[in-house]
């Protein structure tokens, strides 16, 4: 397990991915893992049973990984991982076997799951696959319960981001196009 | 309509919402019209046939004018419009009629379209309800399909954002929870 990880509450969880951020989705099976990188990541519901969306192109193998094994997670990559990031979203393990050693991943598993989890992020969702046929032909779309969920206690701790007491390189990112950015800026409170 | 607003071609519209802004919802059926927020928004599909998700609960107003008029836009508050975003996502028109009037919202239209629009915004999706009857009933999730998008061209221009030479008050916004938003920040490139 990485230094400063902690774990977060399942009712807490939702707020690591409610600002939006860009993510990494990552599964194994058979003793394969891979990882590619989202921006279609989102809050599906809240409270003692949440839920996330992603979508996720029938051409991905960690498509393939995640419906062989029913599991998978979500997590944050940082400012500091844009350009691992976009690797992991430009290149395919079908056609770049070592996709993973090509862009310095390295991986984790946390107590209670076999998913492979890409140290450096800040936040991590391991979830449960929730199957629906239809949405996953027709959109691409994948349904996941989160099962347990950890963050980088200096960034996020006691339910609540905490980017300004932390240094800049470990703030979350969100994909526009092109392997452009914007980072997680400036607290404002309504 | 505004001034400064443009239109955007349909295979860049996914842009505006790429990066995981929390958006307003709204809707308008028989006259009455409704505007509700949602950090749960995003995007499903790009290219020529757009797509978006959005989850609204059942006990919004908004989802039952979006499920009468069969359309609805989700469009981008700013960093000016924290009080707004907060104010339209906790009162319901159900207990509060006059809810837009109250919180400062001024709606338009835009050609080809009924569906009315929040003045300030930085980005506007106007999208056809797809009917998903199983994942609106099971997880409040609702599918649209972009017929028609626009931009602040101040912030929005060339298929890109360019928050870097606006006022950080036209940032959009990203909710976490409890009223606090992060503004989009500094952008990166990979």
């Amino acid at each position: 397990m990485p230094e400063h990880i902690t774990p977060v509450p399942l009712d807490k969880s939702y707020r690591l991915l409610n600002h939006g951020p860009t993510v990494l989705v990552s599964a194994a099976h058979g003793g394969v893992s891979n990882v590619m990188a989202a921006a279609w990541a989102c809050v599906l519901d809240y409270g003692q049973s949440p839920k996330v969306t992603v979508v996720l192109d029938k051409a991905t193998y960690t498509r393939e990984l995640l419906m062989a094994s029913g599991e998978f997670a979500l997590q944050l990559p940082t400012q500091a991982m844009v350009s691992l990031t976009v690797g992991v979203g430009s290149d395919s393990a079908k056609e770049v076997p070592d996709k993973l050693v090509k862009h310095g991943v390295q991986l984790f598993t946390v107590p209670g799951s076999g998913v492979p989890l890409v140290a450096g992020c800040v936040g991590w969702l391991v979830c449960k696959w929730v199957p629906e046929p239809h949405n996953e032909q027709t959109y691409d779309l994948f349904i996941g319960e989160v099962v347990s969920a950890w963050a980088d206690k200096r960034v996020f701790r006691d339910g609540r981001w905490h980017f300004e007491s932390a240094p800049d390189e470990l703030r979350t990112i969100h994909h526009v196009a092109g392997g452009q950015f914007y980072a997680t800026g400036e607290s404002v409170q309504a």
